[in-house]
């Protein structure tokens, strides 16, 4: 467990509530000392689960008092029996903090269209309660308790010291497969005892969310639970940030984002290799995003860098199937440095020198650059190994 | 090899030209005995190879003499070296024949980003010349010098009884990886000797194509050599085909076309199982098709067959996330035949029993239906196995 820091005014706990049939733990509680500011961004897929739909309609808010977090259970394609058990979860808590429901956001993960068993979230939320700390113990067993197949978990903190004073970030996350996110991501959340309003709020998280979890991918499989929360400002006796604050604070939530969004591809399902993939000279970033997007969720990609192969002819067709009308000419290619393609023109190149490259190191940078404007963008995905699939093949039901 | 009819008028032979590494078979030439109408669908890939360009512009045509095939260079990403020597390799053939380079058309496959062997290329395409045949053999090897690392020869044939006289129709075609086609597929060959006016050609050629190889996915990457062509009347002393003919013509063909692509992913790298994605009851067809291709390229999906895992909500989710606004409710889901999921709500089912069934055939029925409307699509895939990385990352350069 790594150093980190707490914003005043939150506790945490994990806990085993026995939904995971391995028995870890599977619950997680974050609970403000005051109701805050709260925003939300989920995903865009059309079985969207359960808790995104309850979190959906109250978000933003100024009056959240918790977050209850459980994995081993999607609550995913449940039907409106789901709905009701993800409104029964956060009547729970809301029972044990003397507050309404909608003072409650619920986030789940896990295996798809198997209803929550809600005696063991009744009884798992009882011990949270229990277990709650101020304390870095409970924010690590939390950030712990939302895992699925991750290996481990994945925390960032942040110290803000601003013009109107010192405050905290902490984040955390959770992600290994099905993460292919579209305006949103796997589960993260993200606290602070700075003051936003929490229009301010859900602006900060959606641009930070925009240039993080939404420029990741395993295999592009983009999940029904994906949900980035961020909580603020339950320290209600400070005054709102304002001006220059409030950039730097954005500023650091899009930081603790991008660290936090690169843990999920890093320990992506049998990842050997991190593979960032930047995308320069586009016409504008959606442009640039596309063909990112396709160049990392190429099995054919993914394969090629697990094999330590410099067979660029699988990134450059993977660029050229993404949409966007681009001339080969206008279009370059760089693997770890070395210059492959040039504008639409194969170059000669030391392929056993890049093939020990690849080979020696876990850190792999593609850089495609295209003549056709100034939009870019960076993005972070991992290889694809036979070890992905035992994962989601050979170890199932 | 099985039994196959061959259209009147037509010779053809596979070679070793030398440009595979291994020495296999990898030139093949179909010439007709005089010029005949000729269509073509190609890929829509940015980076689309240099035979695709040279056969793209001179299609539809009503003097085309001769397609000549190599594999192991797909000469794409090439730039104007890799145009010049597709326009050479034309060349070469046409002088054989003495007619225009522009009678002849020319498709490669293999590795992206090498220029061609030109001296191969001419040596192979004269021994080429040496071996053409009438006869089935002919167009066997032909089938076999197409291939790259499909494990057999994919071959369909059709005697097509018409008011107007007997034909035949002959189709061979090659690929099992780099496979995800869209308004094209990898490459696939037809000649008839029934007689069609170029334009009525390449509206059959289209409508079957799109009901066939765009139908059909191994991995989702489209390849930058995707290439349908249908030669048709040379045998020019008949009439050409008309009203009633036409049509059944027309069907003649889709049902070919429809053979030659299933047997794609069928031999798809690595493959176990066979899955056909059906989906129902949509608005219109682009919807069906974005959902069905949704289902066909996540991996999640693709390993979870493999590994016999009756997980629906991989399917229900990758449907989610395909584009197109449906409601859960509008939803239900069979696999094999047994009903997981209706109209949003999970259904009580006996998973090992499911389980044992996915385990037991090698044949997978996924039937996702909706309430939105009348139009369906059937799509083709296969499975997800160690087998595919393995041949993609692990026997490379």
């Amino acid at each position: 467990m790594s150093e980190f820091s707490i914003p005043k005014g939150y506790r945490a706990s994990g806990v085993r509530a026995g939904i995971k049939p391995s028995g870890g733990l599977d619950l997680a509680l974050i609970v403000a000392d005051a109701p805050g500011a709260a925003a939300g961004t989920f995903t865009t897929n059309r079985v969207a689960a359960a808790p995104v739909k309850w979190d959906r309609e109250l978000l933003p808010s100024d009056g959240i008092r918790a977050i209850v977090i459980n994995a081993g259970n999607a609550n995913a394609a449940t039907g409106e029996v789901g709905y009701q058990n993800a409104r029964r979860t956060a009547e729970i808590v809301a029972d044990h903090l003397q507050c309404d429901p909608e003072g409650v956001l619920v986030a789940s993960t896990g295996v798809i269209g198997h209803q929550l068993p809600m005696d063991c979230l009744e009884e798992g939320i009882g011990r949270g309660f229990e277990a709650l700390s101020y304390e870095p113990s409970g924010f690590n067993d939390a950030a712990n308790a939302i895992l699925t197949t991750d290996s481990r978990p994945k925390i960032v903190s942040r110290r803000i010291p601003l013009e109107s004073g010192k405050f905290t970030l902490f984040g955390m996350a959770k992600g290994a497969a099905m993460i292919g996110p579209r305006m949103a991501t796997m589960l993260g959340f993200l606290i602070t005892d700075a003051r936003i309003a929490p229009g301010a709020l859900q602006g900060i998280l959606s641009r930070a969310v925009d240039e993080s979890f939404n420029c990741i991918s395993v295999e592009g499989h983009t999940s029904t639970n994906d949900t980035v929360l961020l909580l603020a400002g339950s320290n209600s006796d400070r005054p709102f940030l304002r001006g220059d604050d409030l950039k730097a604070f954005s500023a650091v939530v899009e930081d603790a984002c991008i660290e936090l969004a690169k843990m999920i591809p890093d320990d992506g399902e049998g990842a050997t290799h991190r593979i960032t993939v930047d995308v320069q000279g586009c016409r504008d970033r959606d442009e640039a995003e596309k063909i990112a997007r396709a160049v990392a969720d190429s099995p054919l990609v993914k394969t090629a860098i697990h094999g330590a192969d410099p067979n660029w002819g699988r990134i450059v067709s993977a660029a050229g199937y993404a949409g966007i009308p681009f001339a080969e000419s206008e279009m370059s290619l760089r693997l770890n440095g070395v210059p492959l393609y040039a504008e639409g023109v194969p170059l000669p190149f030391d392929a056993e020198s890049v093939s020990r490259d690849l080979r020696a190191n876990r850190e792999v940078h593609i850089l495609l650059s295209f003549t056709r404007g100034g939009a870019s963008i960076r993005f972070w995905t991992c290889d694809l190994t036979a070890e992905y699939i035992r994962l989601n093949a050979d170890y199932t039901t």
